[in-house]
């Protein structure tokens, strides 16, 4: 048996699920002070409000600094972002563009890397790519059918690929943020 | 600028979006005969169909062994679920089964290692999760209000918390799978 598994049962208290209160997550003004990832969120034209409302959710997770909303992608208040972002809609400082390109310039004007999260040409794994303590990461997601758009892949100064190994051509895109975000905020935590 | 910035800003080609067939996916035949990742995924009473259709892509992509839909999870065929999987619902094998206890006890008689995903007492952060080449893992999703039942969590073999720092008490269930298992792939593909 594996040895999380044996020490795990080894322990009596192992099986008890933990209440709300014994999470002991932040308030909003806690989160308001709390250090944050050196990274935002910018989405390009998504459709899906469902979509929008869970990338909120995994956002106010890992601490991030803020969200883009751009093009078409919907903004709050949106009973049907709330459905699924359950209030990180209020957590996440979020800004809309109605342009990416627009987003993007500015974000890179403020110093941030822009890295298109996109299926390119010479595009770098997720696994290889080594963020840096002392940089700040704008990561763009697409559109749910069409991905980053071409212009926007075009300006960015990198590409990153999630490795994929099935039959299908991509995630959902609020997986892709959730596994991208993990991803780089383990590896950013192991630095400080 | 960042190392991978820099490298692809030197490529000219770097920015070219790549169509679907030069994604070079597998057809539902290479699929059926590729080499698995020895995870299944149990949904334990999962109420969105959204929901389910996302697990489908993940673990299509991710090159999963299964899916068990346990209770009132929805099963495919269905429009919904389709919605989601996009398809993913006829390269991953799931199996039905009406109670998630029976699930995982046939899963624990197959020799797999029973793994709820869940926020209890004595849970092992995943950055801590060190999976083993030679074991089978089922990791066990809950439902979206609920999580995983103490039932089910009481005759787990252990527990995994994906860490939190935010205001929020969890993920969507589709993004916790998502990063559950792109960290256990890989590190379970790290070890080959």
């Amino acid at each position: 048996m594996h040895d999380h598994a044996r020490e795990a049962k080894a322990r009596s208290v192992v099986t008890r699920k933990l209440d709300n209160a014994e999470l002991h997550r932040l308030t909003l003004e806690e989160y308001r002070k709390a250090p944050k990832l050196p990274v935002v969120v910018v989405l390009d034209n998504v459709r899906s409000l469902n979509n929008v409302g869970s990338v909120f959710r995994t956002a106010d997770a890992l601490l991030l600094e803020a969200i883009w909303l751009c093009g078409i992608t919907g903004t709050p208040p949106h009973n049907e972002i709330h459905r699924t972002a359950l209030g990180a809609e209020l957590s996440v400082p979020w800004h809309y563009a109605p342009h990416t390109l627009g987003a993007v310039a500015q974000l890179r004007a403020a110093g941030y890397i822009v890295v298109a999260v996109e299926q390119v040409e010479g595009s770098v794994p997720l696994p290889s790519f080594a963020p840096q303590g002392d940089e700040r990461y704008a990561l763009v997601f697409g559109n749910e059918l069409r991905g980053v758009a071409q212009d926007v892949v075009s300006r960015a100064d990198m590409c990153l690929e999630i490795p994929q190994f099935g039959t299908k051509h991509s995630f959902n895109i609020a997986v892709s943020v959730g596994i991208v975000l993990w991803d780089i905020s383990c590896k950013l935590r192991a630095l400080t």
